[in-house]
């Protein structure tokens, strides 16, 4: 593909970007293809000859489209947002172009030096201590893996990365944590019998009592406690669990403290939302998602740690092919993680930041939580609607409640959801609280207006009751 | 922004890439800024205000491009290539503007069946058994790893994620096999002390006798063997474990085989290097990077295994809050791997694979195989240079010898490289074969031409000599 054809196709695709971006509420939400029926429209064989782009980009249309479900609707309230933005779907065209593998200093100092400085500006509009460091990670699964890796050498001082894991080392989670701290554990080597589920307040936190108790049980009976995860922001219904006491439960027994905010960090750039971070400095590691709420699109995971020694203990190699003249003046992200090669995924965050301003980016999330509560207004006053967990973000955890006993409403509850995504130009997801069946609306699209969640509302009201 | 702007400024940026694409050539190959030099010119603290994205673009061209290293460049033949097309940045542009997180097939039903149609195709280019099945991950790391805890689940049953690694379990790998074996071993928890690395013979492959031997000594000390790792491609020398006996002694003792072709695997699309594969059939899983010599941008790696069923059983979750209607009728690829977030990577490989077609990609290998050989000869025709190590792909090691003792021409050929990636157009990286200091001349680039590797030589040469 020559110079001017590249041009032709790009100028088309940018317009087609413009134009779905413009318009991506005009698409259905969701797809409702059948298992099988894009797949049944690929070829089974790889073609032998080149194809023209045209008809490529024709299949794209015809065939991918139609399969996708639309994140970036307005009309998405499911799971949490992967909210997205023009400036930063044009850096990743930039960084497309370039084509940089950015594993060391060396192989492309701007990246890593802008990596550094861009990871610094998440810190300090998140307010979190000075001395924290961090580096840029695809996910939060990731990056909680890597803290559970660090929360394991620490344990044992650096033992299990040379001997493997030969002590009975203990991870504590509310019930809430995100699935990803069981992942990790499986993936690490702990054991999922090593795996502790701290029950859980009435708002879905952790109680800190709890922690305590089952620290001091498993030191009794000779274990040795690892690592407590802390979720700001659970995945179910964006539940806090408490910073500060846990933070002191962790210092009073010398255990790693890793905060996963994946999807409520973005908050904590509000002032009147900073108190969710309260008690933060306690803690050994934490992650949030700039690719959730903070209109970079996926993936950009930050990841940010008290003591970056200790990360790059855990994870460093150095092997002679990747040894460099400047090693010892420079930081080499690829022993800040599990991958070598790396996106120079800084440029979009830079470009997000530049574009929109801590200030834009402020009002956008503070509007979101207006409408999340202006929506949490609207269910606490209907007769047959009741929230079920507190509103302090951009998730409301609601459902329809006509009195009927606990098992026929999470029937009912499931029903009606089914209903929504299966009949309605919205979607939603579901969690479960306790036992209670819960429909989540969570309220993040850099699209999604007042009208939108006034629709939305009017759409649940309708299916439920018309 | 609106729609006209994104435009403006999409067209803009899609002149820059064209330009870039076409004049990558002028650029210097390196940076030579000093460590510390690009973060000078960030800001120290994020902006309030939003800015304009002409500035914002022209710092990226002010300050982010002079500190970038030039992977497209046509005189980069350092490292691996990090290769890259047109038909892959455009798709990554649609990509980004989808901004979908693919992580089951509800959230995107058209990215899973794409992944697994051209996940398919790459199984056949490269002539894998027909009973593999794929998974796109980011980097061979995370692939390798996968494999490690799917090797560490069958050595133990699945005991080791429940209960965590209580036995003492054996890894294998070559001497030469890449660092990410090492991190693996560290974050999964069998320890590095449990990494035994068998030597190499004459052309630095793994010699199976000696990989038999360690097993049985292992066996005998009441230790488990639970995975070799067979390079088909070292990341020093691109040298070939030998896939038939190694596989012949890990079904013997039934021991995971798990096959790293990072780099090489691209090759086997060639009728004429379908050899590098033989044995393959012995193998549960293997690795190979489109990113690397596929034409494919960073990142893409494909996966393979043999038993969909154990790779899944080892990483699955099913929190509520992700079980969806169609769980039992579709593949989830969040269970394949460690993330939950999963990017639309199958986009550019169909576009890549479309556009060249399978041809045409071959076309293109077989050219950089054939300026491989053709510098292999230059040097080794030349009385004062010697090829280091067999040349199967586009790979040469060589170095400058005139007769010194062996310290003293790890010295000279230490300063070569030096002068060569200081003072000249061209980049070039080194490793250590057994205790020799070699250069390395990795030839991948779709832009690399037999005049730039012709240039390459005669500048070598100027430095050596002149």
């Amino acid at each position: 593909m020559n110079k001017d054809a590249f041009k032709k196709y790009g100028y088309q695709f940018i317009d087609w970007v413009a134009d779905y971006l413009d318009g991506v509420e005009d698409f259905p939400v969701t797809s409702h293809v059948a298992p099988g029926e894009i797949r049944r429209q690929i070829p089974i064989h790889p073609p032998d000859r080149e194809e023209p782009l045209d008809r490529v980009f024709k299949d794209f249309c015809e065939i991918v489209l139609p399969g996708m479900a639309h994140w970036q609707h307005p009309s998405w309230f499911a799971y949490f947002p992967a909210s997205n933005s023009p400036p930063s779907i044009l850096a990743e065209l930039l960084t497309a172009g370039l084509g940089a593998q950015c594993m060391v200093w060396q192989t492309s100092p701007a990246a890593q030096e802008l990596e550094e400085s861009v990871i610094d500006w998440l810190r300090q509009m998140l307010g979190l201590p000075e001395g924290m460091s961090g580096v840029i990670q695809d996910t939060a699964s990731t990056a909680t893996l890597c803290a559970l890796v660090c929360a394991r050498e620490s344990a044992t001082g650096f033992r299990s990365n040379e001997q493997g894991v030969t002590d009975r080392l203990v991870v504590y989670a509310s019930k809430e944590a995100h699935s990803g701290v069981e992942k990790g554990v499986k993936i690490t080597g702990y054991g999922r019998e090593n795996l502790r589920y701290i029950p859980v307040d009435a708002s879905f936190a952790m109680i800190p009592e709890a922690l305590a108790q089952a620290i001091a049980a498993d030191r009794q009976n000779g274990l040795i406690p690892a690592c407590v995860v802390a979720t700001v922001g659970t995945t179910a219904s964006a539940a806090l669990d408490p910073l500060v006491p846990i933070g002191r439960i962790c210092r009073e027994n010398d255990i790693w403290l890793h905060v996963d905010a994946a999807y409520a960090g973005t908050a904590a750039i509000l002032p009147e939302k900073q108190w969710i971070f309260n008690g933060v400095e306690q803690a050994d590691s934490l992650v949030f998602n700039p690719h959730k709420w903070m209109l970079t699109n996926f993936d950009c995971s930050a990841y940010f740690v008290r003591d970056e020694s200790a990360l790059i203990r855990a994870f460093e190699i150095q092997p002679e092919y990747l040894k460099t003249p400047v090693d010892t003046s420079v930081k080499n992200y690829r022993d800040w993680g599990i991958q070598l090669g790396r996106r120079f995924r800084a440029l979009k965050l830079w470009f997000v930041i530049r574009s929109y301003g801590v200030e834009g980016l402020q009002r956008i999330i503070r509007e979101h939580i207006r409408l999340a509560k202006l929506f949490e207004s609207w269910v606490a006053a209907h007769a047959h609607f009741e929230v079920v967990a507190p509103v302090d973000l951009g998730l409301v955890c609601f459902r329809l409640n006509n009195g009927q006993s606990e098992d026929a409403l999470n029937d009912l509850n499931k029903k009606l959801l089914k209903k929504i995504n299966g009949q309605t130009d919205i979607f939603l997801t579901h969690a479960v609280l306790g036992s209670t069946y819960v429909l989540r609306m969570a309220i993040g699209s850099r699209l999604t207006k007042e009208r939108h969640v006034a629709k939305a509302w009017q759409t649940i009201l309708r299916v439920a009751f018309g």
